[in-house]
């Protein structure tokens, strides 16, 4: 493989066992009422075989996996089945046609589940009418790769942590251009540049550089923005690096001199909400409970309506990914899950505030990933690493 | 507005007629068999008001247009939408249940078109149990709003020549580099990050930096490879800026010091049928042509079997959208219509040789969008602008 890290703080990766990952897919079929499941999210075809391209199908059944794709991935394919130890029936076909003629013919008389969470409507009624004429039955399935995806083993969790770690080690490495009235353009490029420089394969979501007003934009990203730093301000930092394609999420919330005594409160409730929220999480905690140990606090504050977005969500492979922890969405959590707490209070006359940790959730309790001071003043941050 | 360029190249742009998009909608729903249609996919409500959040639903019906969001982007949506000049009824509602409940409210007695190549299946199957019980019908369209993207007005064709024109400055700032054995992995990042320095919102894909025998993956993406790039080889760049939204995309394939006799034929024979596939271009033409015109010069010198993708994709607000110029998806080309021409030809033994030019359809031809020489030694380019 030519893909190692290029400078930096990467520590080599513990292998991860991609290839015991399809037979408890299969183990899960019967239960969904499928013989073979045609997995088309191209995240989930990377879980199952270690392919990362842009465009395949993946059918897992019984008589095992096929992979099709196009010729642009001729070579990457089966470089990659080979690294990840898949045994896999690979096939290069140029057109949607004859990869809909393999599959067809691979799935003759059986029960074919699709992923409906993420086929089109469309694309199953193509499916129904044109692709499939010897199926017995198109069958509804939802997230079954997803849910093995939520338990994360010892590789997946190890890659996060790297993730993590690079994302940290960027922010320690370029705070103190914060102080020279960089433009929140500026400053985030800055640190995606230092991410990219420390080994990652970049950002796991558009950076937030929220400064200001903007920070009460929970949202706002920094690329094209031209507002420039300022002494008073408040500044969101919500950026996350990948490794090895799994992604790290961290926010933490900076103010550039002293703080206004409102500013203050934000930080202090916010950093206590956030707290209160990672307490709560262990295996069999309930998400909602979660996020009413953070919620309950800001709220004792006065700031109900000013934090209106939800506690968490998994991180993984994807930026968002299940389980969501928040008041609507009711769930239970369980040990290898892997989430964000990133409460956060937004008042546009005195910017935002959020703190976010991504932590792994143990039997007793769970353990954080992103290792980084809560802080809100940098010169009181411990002297930074240069790697 | 608090975007605009922090540094180099980017002119004002000029205004486009936002407002004036989704009435032209309106009069194709009623051939769409529907009333009223649900915008979901994101990339469309921005092109319809200016919204740019990465969770909102959009009503187009006959009594206008109304917008459900959530309490992330309530400032956002206000601001964008009155940038824009858009006249929606906003909604920020915090659950998908109550913010189903305003779009049910509002399409009582209608047929409800979806954008079946965007609304998954099992969103499909809750809309028809759950969410809208009161409407008449719900009705498969597809790409009603594509259609509508498919012919660029000037602003749009300025957006996404101003994108070409940072990534173009971006290489011609950037290229020494190339002779100083950096890794693919640095290369790219110098490229990425020249683009940002430019003024641009961020790349409009992943960077494809593919050098000697990685160059003949076509995808070969930078991020991550540790590959050093040598005298010999080829180095396919493959890349492109976002500017307001819009996307730019152009490879250029050079050689680090004398190409040998196959690499040099490589690059003669790919830039003669890129040029063959310009040529063929204008309204009227046929795609199926075009992707014909390219290949034909590529067969005749032996290498049809290494030519393995379309020529060609649109480009706009999304880096691959309609029409794709290839021998398996036919089409005609209209004035207005923005597309790229790459054929390329990949020997793993030699290398990668691709070259690409984005184009916009006019009456009598095209008129490039891509400015930047096709020569393949760095050193012959004309002196680079230093913006």
């Amino acid at each position: 493989m030519d893909t190692h890290a290029p400078h930096g703080v990467l520590a080599p990766l513990p292998a991860m066992d991609v290839a015991g990952r399809a037979p408890r897919l299969v183990e899960r079929l019967a239960a969904a009422g499928c013989d073979a499941l045609l997995v088309t999210t191209l995240v989930n075809i990377r879980y199952l075989t270690g392919f990362t391209g842009s465009a395949a199908m993946l059918l897992v059944g019984p008589d095992g996996l096929l992979l099709v794709t196009d010729g642009r991935y001729r070579e990457q394919a089966a470089e990659q089945l080979a690294a990840a130890g898949v045994d896999a029936d690979l096939h290069i076909e140029l057109t949607a046609a004859s990869q809909f003629q393999v599959l067809s013919d691979a799935t003759t008389s059986l029960r074919l589940g699709l992923e409906a969470h993420a086929v089109t409507w469309a694309d199953q009624r193509r499916m129904q009418r044109t692709h499939f004429p010897y199926v017995v039955e198109l069958v509804a399935t939802e997230d079954l790769v997803e849910e093995l995806r939520l338990v994360k083993d010892d590789g997946e969790v190890a890659r996060i942590g790297a993730a993590a770690a690079v994302a940290s080690t960027a922010l320690a490495n370029t705070w103190t251009l914060l102080y020279e009235r960089p433009t929140e353009s500026d400053f985030g490029l800055a640190l995606d540049s230092e991410i990219r420089r420390l080994g990652a394969e970049g950002n796991s979501f558009d950076t937030i550089v929220g400064s200001g007003p903007n920070g009460a934009k929970p949202h706002h990203r920094a690329a094209g923005s031209a507002r420039t730093i300022e002494a008073g301000d408040l500044v969101v930092l919500d950026y996350g690096a990948v490794v090895d394609g799994y992604c790290s999420d961290m926010t933490r919330t900076v103010c550039i001199g002293e703080p206004s005594a409102t500013q203050r409160r934000m930080l202090d409730v916010v950093a206590e909400a956030q707290a209160a929220g990672v307490a709560a999480v262990a295996d069999g905690a309930d998400t909602v409970a979660v996020d009413r140990a953070c919620r309950d606090l800001v709220s004792e504050a006065g700031w109900a309506d000013a934090f209106q977005h939800g506690t968490g969500h998994g991180v993984g492979l994807e930026i968002h990914e299940a389980p969501r922890v928040s008041w609507s969405a009711p769930g239970t959590l369980a040990t290898g899950h892997v989430v964000t707490v990133e409460p956060g209070v937004y008042l546009p006359e005195h910017g935002g505030v959020r703190i976010e940790d991504t932590v792994v959730v143990t039997a007793d309790g769970c353990r954080l990933l992103t290792h980084f001071t809560k802080e809100a003043d940098p010169h009181r941050w411990p002297s930074p690493p240069t790697t």
